[in-house]
Parts: structure tokens; C-alpha cells; sequence
């Protein structure tokens, strides 16, 4: 088992980022990963340090360490475990203070500080109309910057509030009832908002596993009635031509970015 | 205004993170960011280097080009355009590659691609249990990993929404009313919880605002109300030494960052 580690004078959170995706790459490499954020001092460096050397010692191979640390003393201390050390930022820094014309400033902890309280605001806000605008909660969708509309449990609840919370875009979403699926075309509340609609769907045997988790041994939950609500909301999609995905192979980050970029909401990921 | 292009044949949010944490670094720098997921074929690339080349045309210098890209045909069209194209996964695969003794594999858009249902599940079930734990609508804390603490609008719900969408931690808030606020110590509730329990808080200004913007005019938006909530919340999380932080110029991720790090939750950022 290999010991890695990302050190980090901030949250920690994009050094682990980009560590996680570079290991993702080595198929078959086991490893044991521990973030450190706010290691902001030479101390807490000579803290972090130590774990890596008795994690060196006990796995008796050399740790690798993805750091982002500003200050060069706590990064000496972090160096001289000898662990393979992997700054996250440096690499870039030089080409583009050469394009630039213009030198990276030092400051600790920038990449996930609050900024701006307007971009801040945009989150909060998209956040609280995912929450009044879920499961057909709230038919005013007049503020939507779109609705994703589909079965129950086919994905639409994670999926509106990662999109407000990352690209403070106002989702909301709208559950297809029974008589929704039995009827023609579109339900009548969302005919209005045609742009704005999006439409998931689910593979029905992993709707049936969902569903079972949540209302056990329920009609809800039959795999009979799972096919049959995906096919007359898969049907009804065609039809209208609505743009749809599955999200039984999908993340919630992949579904997300792929429905921005279809409906070309245009965004910024925080 | 310098033209930044994000490309990548996956979502392109780590490659948008990595690029975005470089150029924070460069004060003073105006750019204008664009990112272009799912390039994941040579033509695909040849229409996103049309749009770089015509950006650069436009500003009259160099874009830069943050990529990622598996292809290396994709690659070269996207170099071919001049761009200073940083590859953001590149300078750590030779160094990890001799220290692995392994060879990287080369898998297109792996790094938010969902990989297991279990993980997956985890963050599902956080989310729902942030929702239906919310703003104190169920006390059955049993199954949390942690409670948020703090008045009305501190930042309680998108803490917890956050916690669960990347973390899997299930995180439940709760209100502190005018009742509890009024009593000695911890309410109630919450004291078979002692462990679970974090306080947010929220400079008394800045609350208002907040208030002001969702229910205008109200005692409850007064500067004089947030205030007296303010100080007295502060004064029980002290008297009762909880641990807490205020949100006031603290980003959503790194508060759930350092939440996470000093109660000690054992998880992974996904």
C-alpha cells in the first residue's frame, strides 16, 4: 500500500483534486491517501512531516506527496522526508509568468477563499431555489434557469442542488406522476418553459434497487412498475424531442457539466 | 483581456479547478474563461481549435490553453493553434511513473467519471439525509456524522448540502429559536449530540443583509435582532467551549474543509 499525502496551506481540496486524478491514471496501484489542509506554518509542516516519515517507515516505500505550499520553509520540511514530492501549481508558474509578463503573487490559501460575496450570493441563492423548486414542490419556474424533469428517484434532487452549489444555476426539477406518463406529450405546467427543460432517466433494474432501498416491498418499488414508468418517460422524451440522459453510468459531476453545455447556460464552476 | 480556454475530453471541472487555482495566482491579470468538455475526437478538437484560433485573432495575443486531452491527435490540433496549451496532468506522470514503476493508462475522461455505485450511494443517501435533516425539521440524530449549530441564514443548509455531495458525510443542521437562545447551555436536543455538534456564526451586518433580502422589513431581518441572536449564540458555543467558525469571509468549501479536519471525519473529497 502506497502512503500519499496532500499538503496544503488552503482547504486542500484542489491539490487532492489534482492528485486523485493524476493516481487515477496508474490502474492497479494501491494506495492510502490523507489530505492535510491548512498547514500554514513551518510547525504544522514539521507535524505533517512526521507522519509522512512513519508512514514511509511502516509501508517501507517512499510516500508521495501532492502539495500546493506557498511558504519555501514549510515546503523545505515537507522536501526533506525524502518522499516524492509533487507541487501542484509550479509547473504552470513559469511558462505562464513568461507569457504574462508578470509574476504569481504569494498568497496563502487562495484557491477556495471567498472572493466576492456577488459570486457567493449566486450560490446561496440557486441553492435555495434548488431546495423550493424540488419535486414539483413549486410550479413557479418563471426564475428557472432550467428544470430537469424525470421519474422519482432517476437523479434530479443531486443533480439540481450540485448545479447550484457549483454554478449557481437555478434548477429546478419537476417528478412525472402517473397521469403525467399516461397522458400525451408534455405535462401541461411545463409547456411554458420548453427551453428549459431536461429530462433524466435511469436503467430500470438500478431505479428498482434505489426505490426497494427507500420504500421496501412497495408497488413503487417492483421492478414491473419501474420499467414501465422509464419506457413512458423515455417515450414521452422522444416524442417531444426533449434532450435526456441516463444517469445509471453517470456522476453527478459528468451529468451536470453535460447539461450546462447542451442547454449553453453559460457559467463559471467554483 | 486575455482569451483562457479549459479543454478536456471528460467534464473538464478538473482541468477548469487546476487552471483557475493557476491564474488566481496572477494578480491583476484580466481574462475570460471558457470551458469546452467532452473533446473527445480529433474533429471535435479541430472545431474548439477554430475558436482559439479566432480568439487569439480577436484579442491580438496568445490564449491560454489549459487541456487534458488523452488523444494525441486531439492534442496537436489544439497545439497547433500557438496557444500556450498546459498540459495539467503531464509534469506529474514521468516522476510517478518511474517511482511506481508503472505505466500510466490512458483512459479518456476518468477523473469525474463514476467508478463505483457504492461510493456513489454514499453521497445519495448524505444528500437526502441533509434534506430531510434540515433547519431542524427531524431531531432523530442518530445516524448523523454531524450537526451544524447556529441562528437562521448563518450558512447551516448549503454547509450540509455540500458536506454530502462531496464528502458523504451526513450532515444535519439545527436552528437555534429565540427559546434557545434565551436558556442556559445547549439545548436540550442536542446534548446527547455533544460530539457531533459544530457552530456556525455570521457577523451581525452581514446576517442582516442576508434577512433583509428574504424577508424585507421584518423584526426578524432587524440589525438589532441579528445582533442579539449573534452574540448570544457566540456566548453559548463559548460557554460550552463547542467548537465553531463564523462564515462571514469563508467560502462554502473551505468551511466543510475544516470542519471535516477538526472533528476528525474520516472520508474522501469526491
Amino acid at each position: 500500500m502506497r502512503p500519499v499525502f496532500y499538503v496544503s496551506d488552503g482547504t486542500g481540496i484542489t491539490t487532492e483534486t489534482i492528485g486523485h486524478t493524476v493516481l487515477a491514471q496508474f490502474e492497479g496501484i494501491e494506495y492510502h491517501a490523507k489530505r492535510f489542509p491548512f498547514v500554514d506554518t513551518p510547525e504544522k509542516a514539521a507535524r505533517t512531516a512526521a507522519l509522512i516519515d512513519n508512514a514511509q517507515k511502516q509501508a517501507g516505500k517512499k510516500a508521495v506527496v501532492f502539495t500546493s505550499l506557498v511558504d519555501p520553509e514549510a515546503d523545505t520540511v515537507i522536501r526533506d522526508t525524502g518522499a516524492l514530492v509533487l507541487d501542484v501549481l509550479k509547473p504552470f508558474t513559469r511558462p505562464l509568468e513568461s507569457e504574462l509578463g508578470a509574476q504569481r503573487s504569494l498568497t496563502i490559501g487562495k484557491a477556495h477563499a471567498l472572493v466576492d460575496y456577488k459570486a457567493y450570493e449566486e450560490r446561496i441563492n440557486a441553492t435555495n431555489f434548488a431546495l423550493t423548486h424540488d419535486d414539483g414542490m413549486n410550479y413557479n419556474y418563471g426564475n428557472a434557469d432550467l428544470i430537469l424533469v424525470g421519474v422519482s428517484r432517476s437523479g434530479k434532487t443531486p443533480t439540481c442542488l450540485y448545479m447550484a452549489l457549483h454554478y449557481g444555476v437555478k434548477a429546478a426539477n419537476y417528478p412525472l406522476t402517473d397521469e403525467d406518463l399516461e397522458g400525451e406529450g408534455l405535462p401541461k405546467r411545463l409547456q411554458p418553459f420548453r427551453q428549459k427543460l431536461f429530462g433524466l432517466t435511469i436503467d430500470p433494474i438500478r431505479l428498482q434497487q434505489i426505490r426497494q432501498e427507500r420504500k421496501p416491498n412497495s408497488r413503487y418499488a417492483t421492478l414491473e412498475q419501474c420499467r414501465k414508468e422509464v419506457s413512458r418517460a423515455e417515450a414521452m422524451f422522444q416524442s417531444i424531442r426533449l434532450p435526456h440522459l441516463s444517469t445509471t453510468n453517470t456522476s453527478i459531476e459528468e451529468i451536470s457539466s453535460k447539461i450546462i453545455s447542451q442547454l449553453d447556460i453559460s457559467t463559471h464552476h467554483y
